[in-house]
């Protein structure tokens, strides 16, 4: 075969329309295989009708059900009473790649990128051919607009096969999506019923009705009617922001100066502040924004980063708390003790966030595997690839030894403890689409390692305590042993009788008590465990 | 605060640019820190050379240069003799995203997504707010062509900032890349170094010239002068392919019968096996494909299923081959055992694969930590992501223990051992865009297994002979330890002087020699290590 050139090669370049590029890498965004493919497109539904509803101020309550149609196909439902979705909106939401609301703003929410639910329809019409069916209503005087939408692989556009606006007796307002898809159902810990059970943990205002494929139904009803504080919307914090964005922000704002673009573009630049970052970045404050040059812009980052600015702040952020996470295990484990930590906000790259993260140690867990690991996400339980995790790296770069865990260098470290850690973000950066594990931000790792050494630290302030109580259970009991024969050389040196043997015993183990103190039970008695709960998704967790 | 309606809500949705995405993602492109991004640049830059060059029938040689310009900027030039590119596709290929030759072809290349160098340029900009500047010379008798890019993220469009049409003397033909970063420079497992070397040592037909910002020179020389034979683009097999796609087919095929359509529009469906597998869907061999309902789809899925068909053909992928990989261990590892397999061809979503394995046992290799493993797909190194890896999740699943190397309960084995696994296929599913970590697929992960436990078996039978030889070794001390008493005994018993008994003890070493055989030392003696090159990129492992 001879030499092919540069023209010859030119006539194959040609551009990917993006519902293209993940059709064939379906994986990308968890449709790997037919039980991940089952449960990313529950998450994906409930992430979105979660967030919907607590962006318009609602108390969620959504249904979820999952029928069996055959060997390898499920029909999912979910239905909502979120705010619903006007009809013009409804063909993009569902049918078309990167298409959203909150990709371009700054806040925290569940679904971010734009791609979740319509990349749901396109596995679910690349294994059955079939279109997703949509119910939408948006008021209690309103009609319903029904559809039933495919995704045109070569233009990322909506197809739709049909539509219809109709009633919806007995529903005020909300959404239902329904989609046939190949899948398969199985119980244990990357369950769909686990992945629920989690949400409700994380999520009291939230009632979701889950019936499986069994028809079991279950019912975790809300445990408060309070929602979460609505999280605010916010600037970029001056730190982390890169020279690109700077450049960019500078070139789009309606700021006359750089004194007044560094106080409203960003969160926490005050006047003073803003000053000493221009006196740093030797550029004057009346300088305009849209002339300032590549090196200027170059000399303003320097600026940033040689000025000390505030903290970002946490309204923008809603993280569980460290209380709820605490509660949530006591639910969950029967152990013996629990701790819980929140650091303070951080930011990495301009965005602020929070790391948690509460731990359970002892009772009934087992002592001899690796401990067990829940990482959530802006309130969103993460089931896979815990392996390419910024958590689990950090879980094994911390020196579990010497906080009472064993721990073969770098591991996971192995005892009867679990450990939860929720990263709350505006942002959240994950390792892929499929939103399962958070990437190695060198900001994030030190926040997370820091949340762990806390937790671990608690633990072994109560593991010294449990083996300190340990060494002196043991000394009593050698004392107590050689009582009867103290008491009984007594009686040999100053003739005692029996009677009198008895009395030096008990005045022996009074003596006993009053210098060694009573002794105290440490491990706690959990009286929030609720078993049934706990074993909800667990019952096939061997084959898992 | 009040409620919100669907209206308001409905004002924020819009379309995402694929561009913006990516760049708040950028860590799903393998730029998540400065470390990572210099090398993931070089990789994006130098595969894409290779994918040229070989496309084109040239041997490759590629001239590699990291300038450092301040404590985290660098100079990235990667210059090859490829065929170039014409001046209109320079543009849109360094400079949108999405773009390229390869995602469209069943064809094993390295590149396949049209996203990895555009990306390079997108991290650039972003972090120094610099274009990247292109050379591209297309044949002996043209001008070059010279431009400088930026990349539009609210459009992903390139924006030409400069160029001109110029002289580049001393070259043929080839293209030449420059642009400036943020980074940072480290040797060790995961640095350029380490990838330029694994990339030469796979790609034997290749010259690589690396200055590296140590102003250390390397010259890897190509070993042959023979391109990998070409490899052939396919059609898909039946096997795998997804009810959706089957209907894309269908609808879009020249076919005039769903009897032609089969044998035409798939690779090895011969006529009688087009006919088992319509005769198992029930379809008339005359139906037309575009007039099939989505029932009948389904049931030529089935039908396909039902039918037995040959194995895709090999000529499709050009695989390492067991051989080399085996070579490269020797060349870099100083072992005294090395064994390799190649798996037959198999099929996942209908797209043929091939894994190959080879191994490396003892020697100088530590045998107190875990054992070392090197991934490559399509020829490329991976080097991040091993534990979200379906290599690593196999690696883990395969018992070590009965193959001689100690493991605790599914984790990495431990012991001195190093062991490569490849993968070659025309679409190779990764678990992100930054090409990492191969996606866990079923098929595949079953390939892997297989593979391992193919260089597992041949390493129990080393290790199996080792332990043999071992015993063998220390009963035959046993039994010379003994041969002078005995002599002795046979002294005193026999009343032989002095010289008789040196006799004796001759004879019974010569009968011990003739009952119990020779010794043969097990272990090789390698002749390939090349020591100088093994320390190439590890000179500070420790600081890794």
């Amino acid at each position: 075969m001879g030499r092919r050139t540069a023209d010859e090669l030119a006539k194959k370049q040609r551009s990917i329309s993006i519902a293209e590029f993940f059709e064939k890498n379906r994986h990308l965004l968890g449709f790997d295989n037919p039980r991940k493919s089952l449960l990313t497109t529950i998450k994906e539904a409930v992430d979105n009708a979660l967030d919907a509803c607590e962006e318009a101020r609602i108390l969620p309550e959504i249904s979820v059900e999952l029928i069996q149609l055959s060997d390898d196909r499920f029909k999912v439902i979910v239905e909502d009473n979120g705010p619903g979705i006007i009809k013009k909106q409804v063909p993009k939401i569902f049918a078309k790649l990167l298409y959203g609301s909150k990709f371009h703003k700054l806040a925290q929410t569940r679904g971010q990128q734009g791609i979740g639910i319509s990349a749901a329809a396109l596995y679910a019409q690349l294994t059955t051919g079939k279109p997703i069916s949509i119910m939408s209503k948006v008021g209690p005087n309103k009609k319903a607009y029904h559809c039933k939408l495919k995704i045109n692989t070569s233009t990322n556009e909506p197809d739709i096969m049909f539509e219809k606006i109709m009633d919806w007796p007995g529903k005020d307002h909300g959404t239902r999506i329904e989609m046939d898809m190949e899948g398969s159902y199985a119980k244990g810990r990357t369950s769909v019923d686990a992945y629920l059970k989690q949400t409700a943990i994380v999520n009291p205002h939230t009632t979701i009705i889950y019936t499986n494929p069994l028809a079991e139904q279950y019912v975790f009803a809300r445990a408060t009617d309070n929602l979460p504080p609505e999280p605010k919307e916010i600037k970029p914090h001056p730190y982390g922001v890169e020279l690109g964005r700077l450049m960019h922000m500078a070139e789009n704002t309606y700021s006359k100066t750089m004194h007044q673009f560094l106080q409203t573009d960003f969160s926490k630049v005050s006047p003073s502040c803003s000053k000493d970052i221009l006196q740093h970045a030797s550029i004057l404050p009346k300088a305009k924004p849209k002339e300032l040059t590549r090196d200027q812009i170059e000399m303003l980052l320097k600026g940033i980063n040689n000025t000390k600015i505030q903290n970002p702040s946490t309204e923008c952020i809603s993280p569980i708390t460290a209380l709820l996470l605490e509660k949530g295990l006591r639910k969950e484990i029967n152990a013996e003790f629990y701790c819980s930590t929140t650091r303070p906000a951080s930011v990495y790259r301009g965005n602020p966030f929070i790391i948690e993260a509460a731990l359970a140690y002892g009772g009934d867990q087992k002592s001899d595997g690796q401990i067990r690991l829940l990482r959530y996400a802006n309130r969103v339980p993460l089931q896979y690839q815990q392996g390419a995790c910024a958590i689990t790296k950090q879980l094994g770069g911390v020196g579990w030894k010497s906080y009472g865990l064993q721990q073969s260098r770098s591991s996971i470290p192995v005892g009867p403890c679990t450990i939860v850690v929720h990263m709350a973000s505006v942002w959240v950066p994950f390792t892929s689409e499929s939103k399962e594990a958070l990437a190695h931000y060198t900001d994030i790792m030190k926040e997370i390692r820091l949340a762990l050494q806390d937790v671990g630290r608690q633990l072994m302030a109560y593991t010294n305590k449990k083996n300190k109580l340990k060494k002196e259970l043991q000394k009593r009991s050698l004392i107590e042993k050689y009582i009867p024969h103290v008491a009984d050389a007594l009686k040999d040196l100053m003739s005692l009788n029996e009677s009198d043997v008895d009395q030096i015993e008990e005045h022996l183990a009074d003596i006993l008590e009053k210098t060694r103190g009573t002794v105290k039970e440490v491990a706690e008695k959990n009286s929030e465990y609720d078993e049934a709960f706990a074993n909800i998704g667990k019952e096939n967790e061997k084959s898992d």
